[in-house]
């Protein structure tokens, strides 16, 4: 069996022999420079990693793991344009570069492009692929929506918060991982079993990235600490301390970011206070190791012997580990 | 067999009967809102048209009907943003009324809803249909870039426009013929003279707008006569003239529409009196005429009974007649 690393580097060999067409070049060049632009490959990986797991070939599971890598480039790319993002991976994002509509339509053409590279699956696997496929982009669409309206919202739930980033993020980690083990010929049985080992990761992630944002070194996020707090946004730190804060504490939090008499810095401190003093960052790395205990204990559970199974676990380590 | 009429009814009692989430409804009231805005449904008439004509169950054509249709749809969503424009078929676009981030996420989700509708295709028919239908969309993004590329280029030749309205209209329509034709169970040969057969009509259909913006009558236009000249657009007429024009003349053709010492009718009259002196008119009429004829031309040559084609002949007659 392939190393999660030999695997990232099978997947960029064959991404890089992926052929576009030069023109329209205001078409095809974003779509390239977005491809290449780095990006953790995270769900191609595992994608590949499940097929594996399961005995599947490799080489069946590389046209699927493209499909859903260009499939999350588009979405990037159109995320950026509703939300004004001007930087993606330390770069200009094509919405900044190119402009709104070249990022609309280079944007619709990717997703298009990955229907086509999906189709390269085996014929008889390619129904059952393109449903999964194609209820993960829905719902992914669906989990955009509610982000933007919950920005829109006073009061947002732990659960709707719970379950829009669920959509957003974890159901295409989830699909991805599906889609390998369809490609391994799992059972029906198995393959709902690894969606949800990659969905409850797919969260734990997420919740780590809210709980980094606040509580990380530069080093593990990769930029400034703080970040959040400063946007006033709706992270599941900020929404269980809603939940539990006193009338006057929900007040600091809903309106500190807006204070123009304090200093980033103290607005960071006095939202920190007040997650610390209702015990928040505690209960979210509780929620996290929770989460991060059940996707592996379902790994036990696969009908395929446990040493195929390490891989996925060193996956799941690495990516709580933010290694990759 | 069944008329052009019954089959659009078929057709549209099976697009009531598709049941959309009702949540987020940001994300899918304007789907629905578009897909019941009418619209002449030509191509998923013209799909089951073809299936028919070759001997196909119309009751499997549908899924691939409603496809294109939604495909169409979408198209027409994310193009209103690019273009900024307020009004479709009569009522306020999607971006005009929810706003832009709106309509490039339900855009977006219709698009991939296509694919869902697309995979209700007879499963070993999935892969060659998906093929037809992924390159057909993608050259349709092709065809819009070019349009978007055009209109900030001082000089377009008529091949290079005849090359852009093909991508961007003819191939959708063409591209839903063929899948009428797999779905027919049509010879390799006929799938590929059906699509010409819908390219040529495509063209001539899109020909024929561009005369009857300056040459039409309200009734047969639906709007005002003469919105291209005053936008100063590149349609086959403008370019058809500038390919035959004196110096002087061009000078005209190009600041016409920015003239502000001129009445709309002023300005319409100025252009339309350089169209007729190289006669344009006359030129574009006979061009459609020969696609038109090119295109009924192709049915003869299938290897289906001449009786079969008969309500496709039928239909390029009502499209090119506008009556439906």
């Amino acid at each position: 069996m392939k190393t999660n690393e030999e695997i990232l580097e099978l997947f960029e060999n064959h991404l890089a022999q992926i052929q576009l067409p030069e023109e329209p070049e205001l078409l095809y060049a974003p779509i390239l420079y977005s491809m290449s632009g780095g990006g953790k490959r995270i769900r191609p990986t595992l994608l590949m990693l499940v097929c594996e797991a399961f005995g599947g070939k490799l080489q069946e599971a590389l046209p699927a793991a493209s499909a859903v890598e260009m499939f999350h480039n588009f979405t990037l790319l159109h995320d950026d344009i509703m939300d004004n993002a001007e930087v993606r991976r330390g770069k200009p994002s094509v919405y900044a570069r190119w402009g709104k509509n070249v990022a609309i339509l280079s944007g619709d053409a990717m997703m298009i492009y990955s229907y086509r590279l999906l189709s390269g699956v085996p014929a008889d696997k390619l129904p059952r692929i393109m449903e999964i496929f194609t209820n993960m982009a829905l719902q992914v669409c669906e989990g955009q929506q509610y982000d933007m309206d919950f920005e829109n919202r006073r009061k947002v739930s732990v659960v709707e918060y719970m379950n829009m980033i669920e959509l957003k993020t974890s159901v295409l980690l989830a699909g991805s991982a599906m889609i390998g083990a369809v490609l391994g010929n799992a059972s029906e049985s198995d393959c709902k079993k690894i969606y949800r080992y990659a969905l409850e990761l797919g969260l734990a992630f997420q919740q780590q990235d809210d709980y980094l944002d606040s509580y990380g070194t530069i080093e593990e996020l990769g930029k400034r600490i703080g970040g959040d707090i400063l946007e006033g946004k709706k992270t599941c730190l900020m929404l269980n301390a809603m939940s539990r804060a006193s009338e006057e504490d929900r007040d600091i939090l809903r309106f500190t970011h807006l204070d123009q008499s304090l200093s980033d810095e103290q607005k960071i401190e006095r939202v920190k206070e007040i997650y610390d003093r209702y015990d928040v960052p505690h209960t979210i790395q509780q929620q996290i190791s929770l989460r991060f205990e059940r996707a592996l204990s379902i790994l036990d559970t696969l009908e395929i012997p446990a040493e195929r199974t390490e891989h996925l676990r060193i996956y799941a380590q690495n990516l709580m580990d933010r290694k990759k």
